[in-house]
């Protein structure tokens, strides 16, 4: 017998990630959780914020943002850019900051990937303005990247490092590789189900 | 100078759930990584899925959807889900399921968590289906609830142990806790930025 815990939306884990637009000009970023990959053909991504949030303003004006993705050794810097707002603090400060074609999302150098996107679409449920966003590029830290059968291959999860969180309010580092898509299920076809 | 890697969204980490849905009446399950939070208050999750996917058909007749979070153990099982559609395989004789509020939404019981999701919005890009959803319940395994002043608590995400995945085509398990969210940051305003 399950126990129910309310109308608690426990996804986990959920990616920390900071998120870059400028507003008036100028760099902001934003440490969000609320975002995620809604497709690879097309490339399309997603971040979800509180309408009075003040890097909304500059997504909605250049029509650009981007997501950068940390690592464990940026959470304090990281945990806080999510405690004050870019109303009051000057967050392009923190950050080394570099920009891509689009010329208007701001990015963060220290960051070993970043998502440079272009508005889709914008939608708002109550108080949430969720941007759905076309990938433009995807930026990585040389150090990140190694050359496999002539293509650029980005590391994997452990030496990316990313921060992870979940709504017992914990971040988390990732632990070991488990195995490869699509080919556990030949395990799994040996058994009866 | 960062490597350009083209228009990948590479998101990280992704979750690993079963999605859940009826279709024709029977439970069927699919393994999505395209899902994510859009914000706890209202609860909004969302799951992207190719349009020709079995489980959509469920979704939009039934308007109502599981996102079940399975853990490391389930690997090869979660693994085959992904391979095999459920119009040719009843991937319902795969897990024991159970049904909510709604009456119409399969989860598994095999899995610590489930979300039970009501289809608020649902829209398309190119081939992509995004339907987003509002929870209904979560439910969780009593051997991970705890109780903590009065309240019934989850457990941390190391015991949940989740299948992680990103496009290297790898599978992750978590890591270990880093630190408390709106608590790190304390150590970095000590610092110069």
């Amino acid at each position: 017998m399950k126990v129910k815990l309310g109308s608690l939306p426990y996804v986990y884990p959920i990616p920390i990630t900071l998120v870059g637009a400028n507003v008036d000009g100028k760099p902001n970023f934003e440490t969000i959780g609320d975002t995620g990959l809604m497709g690879i053909n097309p490339p399309l991504v997603f971040v979800s914020s509180h309408r009075d949030h003040y890097t909304n303003i500059g997504i909605l004006a250049n029509r650009t943002f981007s997501i950068n993705f940390p690592t464990t050794a940026m959470l304090t810097r990281v945990d806080y850019c999510g405690t004050v707002s870019g109303r009051e603090v000057d967050k392009a400060a923190l950050f080394e900051v570099f920009y891509g074609e689009t010329g208007s999302a701001p990015m963060i150098a220290e960051c070993p990937v970043n998502l440079e996107c272009r508005l889709l679409e914008e939608f708002s449920f109550q108080h949430r303005q969720v941007f759905i966003g076309e990938l433009v590029q995807c930026f990585a830290s040389p150090e990140y990247v190694s050359e496999q059968d002539g293509r650029p291959r980005l590391a994997d999860l452990t030496r990316l490092d990313p921060i992870l969180y979940a709504l017992d309010n914990h971040y988390y580092s990732v632990g070991a590789i488990l195995g490869e898509g699509y080919q556990e299920a030949v395990k799994w076809e040996g058994k009866a189900p």
